[in-house]
């Protein structure tokens, strides 16, 4: 299939690549000229603007940082919705508000086109594995239709219900996850200090009510957990800015609907305490450094 | 095996009786005359005191609600220290804070008793069915000492390191309980204003980084997990109240070690919101009423 | 002067009103009819847009509900820069994030128009009697400048510093107020059930190191300040929404610098609990409603 | 008049010293020779034990660090209440939880003695000056009768109620102060990143509804008040330490009474990460170098 691609970073170079190596054809843009010559190079063809890429594509792709980069992709004059086929669907992978989704589906819907939103999760590793799970926001048709294409990206394919509930599926995960691991990490360094081995405490949670991915997986305290970021000195995995990004989008979520989001908003402080601090691109278990500063 | 058991609630009376169904010889105590008649009737010898109950025994078992109970079960005059012989150990199930765990060691210490503390998990349902898990915190020789008796009311019997680390492991765990609860009922009340169906978002949660125990097991929207407190109107389970207490004993702790614990006293408030409005009775996943005002 | 007056809201009609009363001459625009009546009664202009408010007029003044609504007055086709003549300054009194103010000054200054953003304190009461603080940011030539037209609608103008800086004094005031509003109702709800006379707590605050606006001029403790909102059901004053809106500005500021508004963004969730519960119409003294659940 | 004084330390002392001035005729005692010698040389007798200091006295006052200090000096076998003449009134100025207050109140009744809280507020400075506020929990009749021996060490001497209720309205009002302490250092440090004059935002506040105690008398930003320890390092003043062993006795009394404390648990646990770090001993209003760490 010919699908056009947009948004080459750390996530969507890996995933376009995974789309060549499936069999597509990729017409490709990004304003990085590296990132533009790496997908050349795997056989992709260069187009001078989303509007070109989005030309004469079955399918579109998008992957970027934030709302307004997607509004601005979608909609500008050299914007996608400007060179997109009527009856092409738009697939948006990037991590956004659920509302914004829901706003770029109508425009699309607009003017003949269907647009899913799929953020995605798995990291970069997942992204160059090829075992992202993406969380499908859009009608059961629209969800049946895109399923070939994620599937060349990732494992599970997951629809969420209807437009923007893929969003809101990702930001709700990220909320628990943002709050698990600042309490693992409270917790981790509590029992450091009142005397217990980390990793038998680690072991004990691991087995019983406090079992969580932040504990068994990802736990941050160094050493628990040989093939955790907390092992290998906070690098590598899920930045703390970008924990921040996708805490913010819940809060602001939660804001919008007359919601209180208690426990998400102070971990987004203390997320940001560590941005503050100089630690932002640290691995997010790092956030477990603002408790142990007696122990270190 | 003789042994005295003092403190017969709806924790310690079936624990007791399990001693009993695993042909221990049990001499017990309680202030509650309906707890000492059921123990009675099942073959156990009536106590007039903890000192009395500690006469003679091999070994003596504490199971009380907080430490000044143990306090006094243990010092005063007609105590479990007035009446134990040289030698014996006491094992204290309750659940407190560890400093006093450490002195109530040192005090059997002095008149050459060991002491361990082996708080639980598994709550009433675990003491019934012999399925707890203890952990305890004593000497290695003390642990495997210990280990033939607990063998007879709990599953697990897990060694956590020095007097007071049976404590600890206990109020981390539940440290970290107590703020993924609140966290998971902020994140899928948030997903339920934002439009996603609860148990699609369950779902999601339970295969990705947000997977924990208070979502997969306990999770507290209702119907997204049948067998959950949460289905059947937060009965049972475990109780507010004792979510507080625990999470009063982790931030107390923190306090005496000077640490913070943002993330649990920030929950600690939430669950005495709870209590506060009349709902400490109901199980902890409640909590979630916080959140649900405007749905429910 | 001839004065172009955008938004005739709760806080802009009268403010308006003043500026006729002063002896100035206004061409005023909003888009709700009764508004524009109200004006146009007391001897303003009725303009068509806010263009043509900005036609001819020697200074024009917008007070909006937030940037979105600046931006498009100002922006728009038939907006105040499409109509304003070269040299005229702008003077925004909308309360909006310092980073907006500063964008649009820089819109402004393109086109030859100075903008200082001059946001008010001192409520619809404020507004009537023509007592306002306005916290103008902006050059000291520009400040010089608003003066006389500031001076016919509040009567402290306060110089804050450069473009933006107007907008941070005000956010950074509006955040210590909310933190104090709940901080003093935690206060009095807790003496209340520790069995103190509030009046009495409330006279003892007000002499001590406790003492603070919303402790002895706006005590959210029905009863102990008779002209506070809390003594008439929490009626009149600054409502819960708006307060909700100004700690969002703030802790979205605090995000935006990469530092932590813990406390702020703490309050900011107690607002939206009562906003979620209904009750966001309310003075946000009425905060202390959280705290009270036994006692009422 | 006759009056044994038991607890000579940093506020005791001077406290002491002054009733000796006002031409009281003092037994005292304390555990430190020091402290013992200077209050000999000033002409007051050396007391071997609390009960030796209370015996003959016509009033008893005691100055000492917490709750369980004060028991120990009332209860032990050489304490107050083994000394003291029937009829005597006890009048306890530490601060401690209102609880504990009513529970001595209780012992002392017991045998024939008044009992009355009385915590203070004014600092070591205010001790020495003698011009502390005295908070009197206890009847009317006790509080007439105890006033002119507070009159010897403080200016104000305010009736809260009943027993207990002075030490509520200590707690109250310090729960307060740490909260808008916390609330004002976030706003500074705010300010400052987003490019406003320390000084002119310390201004603005001061004079509208931010004003606050911890704003207009003790700013924690340096150099915006010229006479607050932020203005020489953060040394004198009240210590971070004892701000959070008052901030523990409020959100332990909120615990109590089953109310949700959330700001003031969550400052709490601010102070603590200050006292983490080593910070302990800097006056309160330090805890801004929770939020400068980029600025400074």
């Amino acid at each position: 299939m010919k699908i056009g691609f947009i948004g080459l970073g750390h996530m969507g170079a890996p995933m376009a690549l995974n789309l060549l190596k499936a069999g597509h054809t990729l017409s490709v843009f990004d304003l990085a000229e590296t990132a533009m010559q790496t997908l050349a190079d795997a056989g992709a063809q260069r187009a001078a603007s989303p509007k070109a890429a989005a030309s004469g594509a079955e399918w579109v792709v998008t992957m970027l940082p934030a709302a307004a980069h997607v509004r601005s992709v979608l909609t500008a004059k050299d914007g996608v919705l400007a060179g997109v086929a009527k009856g092409v669907t738009i697939i948006d992978s990037s991590t956004i508000d659920p509302a914004s989704a829901r706003e770029f589906a109508a425009l699309a819907a607009a003017q003949g086109n269907a647009f899913v939103d799929a953020p995605v999760s798995g990291g970069t590793g997942g992204a160059a594995a090829g075992t992202l799970t993406f969380m499908v926001g859009g009608s059961a048709a629209a969800y049946e239709s895109v399923k070939p294409v994620l599937s060349g990206m990732g494992r599970n394919i997951v629809h969420c219900g209807d437009t923007g509930t893929g969003q809101v599926a990702k930001i709700c995960n990220n909320l628990v996850l943002g709050i698990t691991m600042a309490g693992v990490a409270e917790a981790m360094a509590l029992g450091e200090s009142l005397g217990i081995d980390p990793k038998v405490l680690g072991g004990i949670m691991n087995t019983s009510t406090g079992r969580c991915w932040s504990s068994d997986t990802y736990n941050p305290f160094p050493g628990v957990i040989e093939t955790a970021p907390s092992s290998r000195g906070y690098t590598g995995g899920f930045g703390t800015d970008l924990m921040l990004k996708d805490l913010g989008l819940a809060t602001d979520a939660a804001k919008n609907v007359r919601q209180p989001a208690y426990m998400g908003a102070l971990a987004q402080q203390l997320y940001q305490a560590m941005s503050s601090r100089g630690d932002g691109k640290l691995d997010f278990s790092a956030i477990i450094k603002l408790y142990r500063a007696q122990n270190e």
